[in-house]
């Protein structure tokens, strides 16, 4: 008692506590890396004590992490940064021509030519001239104007700056912001750390997780007596559903943002990732544009990308942009001093951006290896997609939607009502308490689907099909045995 | 007027518009980054298509980016660094063994040895191993607890994130922050941006910007009556004033702390850029601790630090890293939880902060040149801060002191009352319309100190000491002129 005495005393005096901080942060929640993968990486420190356990090691299919998982970073990339690290290699024979004069240029872009020094805040701006024709090519000739472009750390800083821009008033007044469930809950940390109001549209799982204008609709009116709904937010191909949409909801979401007066964010950062037969990856702002002037010149729209996804993975490199159209000028200079802050983005991320968004071409020496390995990794994670969905949806009490896109399934999964109430007694939600028990049995880390959202009563997890496929296979068949044994156990 | 209203109707139809958007954020300013660099930016572009000027370049000393003022980073990091980013040069010969040796800790360190994975959210823990065996040494002994250590993107984000912390309550409750005037403007815009109160102590420009406890005093007292003053802010060498606190002075204002209740935040990224005699470089934490158990266990204390700045000048790259000691556990949990949400920091910045704090070792093949390198280095920018100094006292009207450490100079300038109402009529301060009118006749960028707050009724800029020795010598000379020109022209 005295000890406890002495620390209460000790907590009083303390000028930062729970009490004192700032509340908004104390309810930002962020499964992706929550209390599972917390555990999973305690539980990789006891394996390497030699702690006895009933697997070898923790496999991390929480999180879309390419190289983790074992993928190979494309080889020209990684040539050209190194040159741009250590100029000095520029002389060197092994690096092919094409690496030499990607180098060159962006170092010639930078100040003293080093990598070392600040960029302009917005991106350099051979980057941001580099992603802009990428983006024109991507979209079959739709203009983008580089000024529009903002070179970010990540998609999740393009992201976070769009929604802090957007967020005012208060009470009934307060920024709104609609975003799907299941969710990346990069928006719904975002969105409680900014105060602004989370506004759910649920996906329909039946139907290959789509998205319904009705639902936009019902979400929309709901919210309109208590906050001001603003924005809307897609991701597309989604994560963590899978999903990709077609063309035509695509027309018929941003006709309903342009009546119903929002701002558009379209979190496109799995452009790449499209496996499905039939399905075509089409970006927001080109079907803006073929919608014609009406909708082109009025809808406000935030497009972000970045390094980390599609076939390069490099999410260590923070890399990302955001292209901004039909935002009012005044706001832009307002954008563009807030970045100023935090000085540039990271200038490793910023070159391999201009990597990816000018990569080799046919003719140059290293075009042929490029096409290769990146045609390799984007087949692959297409298989893998396909083998996910097939042997999920093999085992009794588990359902999975095609994973048409992104890097994930978002499998359903049945639980014995038992299972549920010893959930509940230990303050769980049931599939947090499911995972965990896989995690403890198996090794196999994966985040419970209560941290994206779902629909009430009903229970997820989030797997990423990244691990190789002969890793994969034994994943998958070991989450098959468990949860056959867990139903059991629970029946 | 038909265009005037339809722009006025395309505005009012806008979602986001500068009545609509965040007002915090419109508070923010950066003068680092404001309206005389974007004029700059603007100038350089005019050269470069021709137009004629009474110059032939732009010389920017507005901002602390040495290699972008011609200095060469050092060998032994980039070296490193193409390593990391290319490991198939670990065969080639030309890499010594040590460079390749901290690589492969690095690499081994990192998901799938690649440094294009995400690492824990709170940094790398062999690199906050590196951090934490670093502050040991450089606070001769005092321990230093790896757990306490979290990786941030440049200190920039570091001292954000923690303001972000920090920042509760509304109206008379809301959080206090102390900065000293002059200050470095992100800490004027972070509290700008969160909506907390800035509270200013101004330092003693007769007194070598020395810091006054009974201005902390009067600052405070001045404070306490419409919010809560929690925190504390110095910036040690000083940012953009160039002084070195003293010991006793550390001591006084830990004391201040303690007897206050403040959180203290100690920005200590110029620790190695300290060149005046008599003058050393103590870390808070150090004097902390040797204050004994009485401060040592119970004052909160964060501290900053950067590979932008010393002899690194590696802004590019955004690596950082702060420490934090007595922060309540449950607080330090929901640090943990909210860096989480930005996944990493840039993992190139990271592997950077390992090697500057576990640089080569006497007996390593890089430990001659890495040496030679930082010595140069540091022992020009002592020359520049003692020529700095001496060149500018010798201008009538411009006063400056001793550019103890950091990189910069603050002279106070003496402007013509003439100069000062015409600046008036246009509605610039003072000291803008002086630097303004020195890029517009000379091509030399500087900040004015309106930028950086100062005492009423005094004017100043800040310039960086980086120029190389001979450019400065020109740079230092235009500026004599100019300064004798504007005031014989406005007087």
């Amino acid at each position: 008692p005295q000890m406890a005495e002495n620390e209460a005393l000790s907590r009083r005096q303390k000028v930062l506590t729970i009490d004192t901080m700032n509340a908004n942060i104390k309810k930002v929640e962020y499964a992706v890396r929550g209390p599972i993968v917390q555990r999973a990486v305690q539980i990789e420190k006891e394996l390497k004590e030699g702690v006895k356990k009933p697997f070898n090691e923790v496999i991390k299919a929480n999180i879309g992490d390419a190289h983790a998982m074992g993928q190979r970073p494309v080889t020209f990339f990684r040539q050209v940064l190194a040159l741009c690290s250590y100029p000095e290699l520029l002389d060197d024979d092994k690096f092919p021509e094409d690496t030499k004069y990607r180098a060159q240029r962006i170092l010639k872009a930078c100040g003293g030519s080093s990598i070392g020094a600040y960029t302009a805040s917005q991106g350099i701006e051979c980057v941001r001239q580099d992603v802009s024709r990428y983006i024109e090519r991507r979209d079959g000739g739709v203009p983008c104007d580089p000024d529009n472009i903002y070179l970010t750390t990540g998609a999740s800083d393009g992201i976070v700056t769009m929604l802090k821009l957007l967020t005012a008033g208060e009470g009934r007044t307060r920024t709104g912001v609609m975003i799907p469930i299941p969710q990346y809950p990069l928006y719904s940390a975002a969105i409680a750390e900014l105060g602004a109001v989370q506004l759910n549209y649920y996906l329909d799982e039946d139907k290959c997780w789509g998205l319904d204008i009705s639902e936009l609709q019902r979400s929309l009116q709901a919210a309109s007596k208590h906050c001001n709904p603003r924005v809307l937010c897609i991701i597309n191909p989604g994560n963590p559903t899978g999903q990709v949409q077609s063309r035509e909801r695509i027309e018929d979401v941003i006709r309903f943002a342009a009546k119903e007066r929002l701002f558009l964010m379209a979190d496109e950062v799995y452009q790449d990732n499209v496996y499905a037969e039939g399905c075509k990856f089409y970006s927001f702002k080109k079907v803006l544009y073929e919608m014609g002037p009406e909708y082109f010149n009025t809808v406000e729209l935030a497009s972000f990308h970045s390094t980390s996804k599609c076939y390069m993975g490099e999410c260590g490199m923070r890399g990302g942009y955001m292209e901004v159209i039909n935002m009012d000028s005044e706001v832009k200079a307002q954008l563009t001093k807030l970045v100023s802050v935090r000085l540039c983005p990271p200038v490793p991320g910023q070159a391999l951006m201009a990597l990816v968004t000018n990569s080799p071409q046919p003719g140059e020496p290293s075009h042929a290896q490029f096409l290769k390995e990146r045609t390799a990794t984007l087949g692959d994670l297409a298989q893998k997609a396909k083998l996910t969905e097939e042997i999920l949806n093999t085992v009794p009490g588990i359902r999975c939607n095609p994973v048409q896109g992104a890097m994930y399934s978002f499998p359903q999964i049945t639980l014995p009502e038992r299972a549920i109430r010893e959930a509940k007694e230990k303050g769980q939600a049931p599939d947090m308490f499911y995972c965990m028990k896989l995690l403890e049995e198996t090794g196999i880390c994966l985040v419970p689907g209560s941290g994206f959202g779902q629909k009430e009563g009903t229970y997820h997890f989030r797997m990423t099909i990244l691990p190789p496929a002969d890793k994969l296979k034994i994943l998958l068949s070991k989450v098959k045995e468990f949860h056959q044994r867990f139903t059991k156990c629970y029946s």
